[in-house]
Formats: C-alpha cells, structure tokens, sequence
C-alpha cells in the first residue's frame, strides 16, 4: 500500500463513557508520533466541528495533559448526535466535509463512537471513495451500552459495569441495615440491550447485590414482577432490584413511558423516571419502605471507578485506528476479539468492515439469561469479570479528579 | 479513677455513613486489646440489639475481617431509628437495658451516632447513674450531615463530601458535552444544614463544578431561583445546579413537599425528589435540556471514594471511646478539634460532655454563604478541603470491593 501523507482529524460522537477520552489519547498520541500524518487535528464536537470547520490543533497541546485524557472522563472534544442524511438523497453535509478535508490536507479520519457513528463513519468513508478524494476512514468503538456489532464487548463498557456493581455492592450494604421492611429499585441506563443492568449480577455475585434484575431482551409483565417482589419479600424483608431503563412490556411500550393506572391509581404523566414509578407501584402492593434510584449520568462518567482493562484496551483501539490506517487500511472499525488461555483473558484487537457493524445491534443472548427471566446466569459474570479488572493509576490534586486541561487552539 | 471490670456493648445507630465502620472497628479492636473488658459485645440494630438480647460476640470474629471494617460502608452491626422515652415518663426501656447490662456484666456502652444517638446515650448514661449501675458510657459521633454541636466536623462527612465533589466534577464533565442548551439540577442529602450541598463547591474550585448551590440555611425563593439559572443560561448554555434537599421558602415549608402549581401548571402531587421537580421548572422557563440527579444513598455509602482522613479519624474517635472509657471517663462524647499549624492541618479528639451536645444543630455559617444566597465562599473551602484528603488502602476481590465477612455469633 503507498504511503498516504497528510492530516487527520479525530472525533467523539454520542453519549460519553469513562474512556472515550482514552481512545482518543490512544488515536492523537499515534497520530502525533507517525512520520506520514502532517498535523493532528481534534474536532469540536463531533462531525459537527468539521462541518462548521472548528478543529482543535493537537499539536499543540501539552504531553502530560494530553496523557491525562487517559482518565477525564466524557468526550473531551465535545460530542454530537448528529444523524447524517443519505449522501443519494442530501448530499450537501458530505460536499461540506470534503471541502474542509481538502482545505487541511486531511486524508486520515477517525471517529470515535457508537451504533450511529459508525453509520456516520461508512457514509463519509463511503462518499470520499465515490468522489475519488483518497482519505483512510476508521471506526474506533465506543458505548457503555456495549450493543455495538461484531465485537467481543466496546470501550466503556467495563468501567461503567465497574460503577454499576461497586455501587450495587454499597446501596445493597445500606439499603439493609436498618431491621424494617425495605424494598429499592436501582434503575440503570440501556434502551435496548441490557449489558448494564446486567452488570449488577457482578454485585449479587460478591455477595452483596440486587435480588432481582429485568433486561430489555425479554418482555416486561407487572403482574409477574410483583409477585417475584412479593415472594423475596416473604422471605427476608428487604429487596434489592436492578432494572434497565429499557423494560418494555410485551407490546413494546416502555414501562417508563405507559401509565400504570391500574396499580398507581390515578393514571396520570408521572414525573421522575422508571425507578420511582416502580417503586411507587411496589409500596402500594406491600406497604414496605421504597426508595427508587437512577444512577443516571454517573454510570457513564465515573471515571474514578474505571477498570483498567477498559482504559487500556480504548487507549489501545485508538491506536490502532491510526497505525492501522497508516499502513493501509480504511474503511474498518477496530473490533475486539476475546483470547483465553488457560483461564487467562487477553483482549486482540481485529478490523472489521464498517458496513458490517453500522446500524446493527448485539444484545444480551437469552441464554444468558434464567428462566424467570428475573435475572443473568454465571455465562455473564464469566464474561464481563475479566473486562472490569485493574485500576488505573489516577492523577489527583488534593485528592480530587485532575482532568486534562486543553489549551483546543482553533485551526484557522 | 478505680480499675473498672467487665464487658463492653457497641452498638451503631441512625443512618449509616463510609466509616461508620472504621468507628466500630476502632472502638472493637481498643476493646478487644483492653487488658479490663472481658469481653466484646456488638449491639444488633443499635439500641434494639440491647432491647431484644441481641449481642454479636466480637471476641469470635476473626482478626483480619474485623480490619475490613476499615472499608466497609453501612453499618455492619446494623442500625435503628429508635427515639427513647424520657426515664420519667416511661423508664421500661431503661430497666430493660439495666436487666441486659446486668445479665452481661456490662460495665462499657459505646454507642455511635449523631445527634438523636447522643440523645439516647446521655440518657442512658443519666439513668445508669440514678439507679447506682457503674457502667462508662462514651458517644461516639457519626453523621454525614456534619451537624453534630461541639465537634469541628463529623466522622463520614469528609467522605461523603468527597464522594459528592468528585461526582459534581464527573457529572459536569458528562452534561456540557454537547453543543446544545443544557441545564442539570444535582440534589444532595441535608434535611437542616447545608455542609453536604456545600461541598458541591470543591468541584467548583477544581474548575468542573456547579454554578449555583443552594442551602437550608437560607430562605429559598423560586423566583430567585429562576432569575439566577437564566442570568447564568443566558452567558453560557450550561448550567449545572446543586441543591440541598433541605431548601425551604421563607414559611418554612420545604421546596421538595411543597407544590409549585404556579410554575409547574397542573399543581399535583409529583412522585420524583427535589431535582426532578426543579428541573421540570426549569425546562418550562428555559425550554433547555434539563436533568435531574439525585444522588440518593450513592454519597453517604460511597466508601470506594472514602477520604483516608475521614477514615482515620473515624477509627480513632472509636479507639480514644474505649481508651478514655478504661482510664476512667464517662457520660462523654469524643468530639475533634481542629489544629492548624503551618498550613497543617491536624485534628486532636477531646472530650465533651454528652448533655452539652445532644439534640443542637450545627449549621453551615452564614458568613460563608456568599452574599446572593446562591454559592459558599472560599471559608467553606478552607474548611472541608483537609478533610477530604487521602485514599485509604481498599481490599477488593477480582477489582471489586471486598467488604469485612463478620460471622456474627450471638450470645447466650
């Protein structure tokens, strides 16, 4: 393959995890050391900074803060959720890139983010082949929500799952330590695949978790959650509950979208999320204390919980993003591959074609999960314990976070 | 003072903290190591424990998980909200007690809790002395509500303090990632004092912190309220709000009960906490992004983020308990005083009486609360930065907590 010189630009797309940061440092720190890329830019926001031609020069940043994106969490350039039209149908927004592309001589691009980035990364990467403008485009995956096609598991997902079951482990410790009847409803993020929720088996499997766990890859039944409630709540007068946001029932409705008129007895909109309302459903059927908690943006961006296998593993896909590309490749989004020998987990990164992973998305199997449909089976743990694993070292200063601090000099 | 014989009760009481435990282990271990108590009694549920003959032989446990305690959140030996009569009016419960002293040859009570726990153990202690029972009765202080009188600041405040700065610094990561107009209400435990709220301001001094906080100690004006979030909306398209869920009007009726029909526009009763409520008012004003996170049970048993400070001194206040207890000292509380000496800070244990600290409130001062009534000053800063310092060794199993496994044998 000839060598490509030029510029690249690196971008965040979607919602922010703990690490997206670290891929990113992973991509500029490779981008910045390869002898073919001209100059490193970071676009603002997203795909939204290249078109409104607002690129941060990664050159000129300082090493160490740079090194520090390992642990800020959430996308430090900025992010976006930015639906790209059909180039056939609107081609306007990819005329745009190209000519932001050829004012800065780029001919790498590297975007970093979900489902619908990886769609946005095939359009661009797509459109430039038909256009004949040579520029090398790589997918780096990134989702807490972990529902990303093709590979073993995403960035971000581990330090999230990490979140979820210490946090699981430490509500369980307070929710219990009083001898009256309590009942608590963690909810916890994930539309459509229930990677998350599932992740406070981790908790349950320490000793120290949720009783009951209802994923969005099986439906969602009142009545059967009630008296799965109710026969816990028999035995031992505390119950601990883990729901994904995205229990639906078995007509599709969101249970935090429907009215429960039957059980809340008024059946009007309801402030407060899924957690609350379940909660307010179960005090009404047992009389017990509730209390509903969302772990809400703190899941995705607790960086200071972070697994270190994650951080490596995202610092490592941007990496070989760039390395990849420089030396051929395009058109590809880094997937992971699980290695285990001898009992021992390694991670080997693989290229896969963008088309194949875009717009496709990998939920929970259900034979992951019991036959109640009330809870994750020990194929879980087998599989997300080895990706929560270490912890990073973290810069502090009187002991808080210390954030990468970026000076983002616009390119004019 | 003459040699004192015989056993020892701990017991915890009210809401559990990170280092609750570090106080029990503190007292247990100075206990267990005390060449005059015979023996080491763990109360079950505070006070109720003692009520129904429910003692935890600690002389059983195994060395090594009694050092657990250390980093363990909640209260291991469980908790109660149990308000005692006046000995006056109804003394069956301290006759009962008496009846349980007598039974165990208690001679040592040590009871950890806040102000309503200093309540109970000042008039255990009156009443033991009445009757002629010698028995020495230390408090111990715990509250992540820091509102203990006579004491400089609590054991489990700093780490909750901790716990919330490091999130507030996390959560204003993750909420001005997008370009898009965004407004995020953080809601943080302190029915009557503001310390907690308060230290949203140490994310702010790190740079990635709230705008606005608002506290108990100051009347709450909705229209205020409004004006200062769109002052600040109005510069930038971020804002991020922390508020105690203490806040109240001017009449005293707290924010998060009262309605708020004239801004709300339908004026039912709302499930969902305070955030979620300031957050709908706000997107009706703003038509911004709004969010609501409460950070509920997560910041008073965040014990992963504990401040080593905290831990430390919690474990000392329960040790210098049972050091002053066996060289002669009762009806105490062990309170901290502050010493700074060139920049240093230190914090020496000294003694008060429990009558003199028993149901007063110790507020966040109102020379610290800046003139608007909508942040702290730097004072505030001052104060709780040396409390938060320093990470505690923590024991994990596969990268997860690991909390003390106690084996609980109840006594005969």
């Amino acid at each position: 393959m000839a060598i490509l010189k030029g510029a690249c630009i690196i971008g965040q797309s979607g919602g922010p995890t703990a690490v997206i940061n670290a891929s990113a440092y992973g991509a500029i720190r490779a981008a910045l050391d390869s002898d073919v890329i001209t100059k490193v830019y970071g676009a603002a926001h997203g795909i939204k900074g290249v078109l409104d031609d607002v690129l941060y020069i990664m050159d000129e940043e300082d090493a160490d803060e740079l090194a520090l994106l390992r642990n800020t969490p959430s996308s430090e350039l900025g992010s976006c959720r930015y639906k790209m039209k059909d180039p056939d149908v609107d081609d306007t927004d990819y005329k745009r890139i190209l000519e932001i592309f050829k004012k800065y001589d780029v001919r790498y691009f590297f975007y970093n983010g979900g489902n619908d980035s990886m769609d946005t990364c095939n359009k661009i990467s797509k459109y430039m082949q038909k256009v004949g403008y040579e520029c090398r485009v790589m997918g780096i995956p990134k989702t807490i929500d972990n529902d990303l096609f093709g590979t073993d598991h995403c960035p971000g997902f581990a330090s999230a799952a990490k979140y979820i079951a210490t946090s699981c482990m430490e509500v369980s410790k307070d929710a219990t330590v009083y001898d009256n009847a309590q009942i608590t409803v963690v909810e916890i993020m994930g539309r459509h695949a229930g990677w998350l929720a599932a992740s406070a088996a981790l908790a349950s499997h320490f000793g120290a978790g949720p009783d009951l766990i209802y994923l969005p890859e099986v439906d969602f039944s009142m009545e059967q959650f009630i008296a799965d409630v109710e026969k816990i709540y028999a035995t031992k007068n505390k119950v601990l509950i883990a729901v994904s946001e995205g229990i639906h029932y078995a007509d599709g409705r969101f249970v935090s979208e429907a009215e429960v008129s039957a059980t809340d007895g008024f059946g009007h909109a309801q402030l407060g999320g899924l957690a609350v309302k379940l909660a307010d459903v179960l005090k009404k059927q047992t009389g017990a204390k509730v209390r509903g908690i969302e772990l809400s943006l703190l899941q995705r961006c607790g960086s200071h919980l972070a697994s270190k296998t994650d951080v490596d593993e995202a610092e490592m896909a941007g990496r070989v993003a760039v390395e990849a590309a420089t030396a051929g490749e395009t058109d590809k989004m880094v997937a992971f591959e699980r290695v285990m020998e001898n009992g021992q987990y390694t991670c080997k990164p693989v290229l896969l074609p963008l088309s194949s992973v875009a717009n496709y998305e990998k939920k929970v199997p259900l034979e992951w999960i019991n036959e109640e449909h009330n809870n994750v089976l020990e194929a879980f743990i087998d599989y997300a314990l080895p990706l929560i694993q270490g912890e990073p070292e973290r810069a502090t200063e009187f002991s808080l976070p210390r954030y990468a601090r970026l000076k983002k000099v616009v390119a004019k």
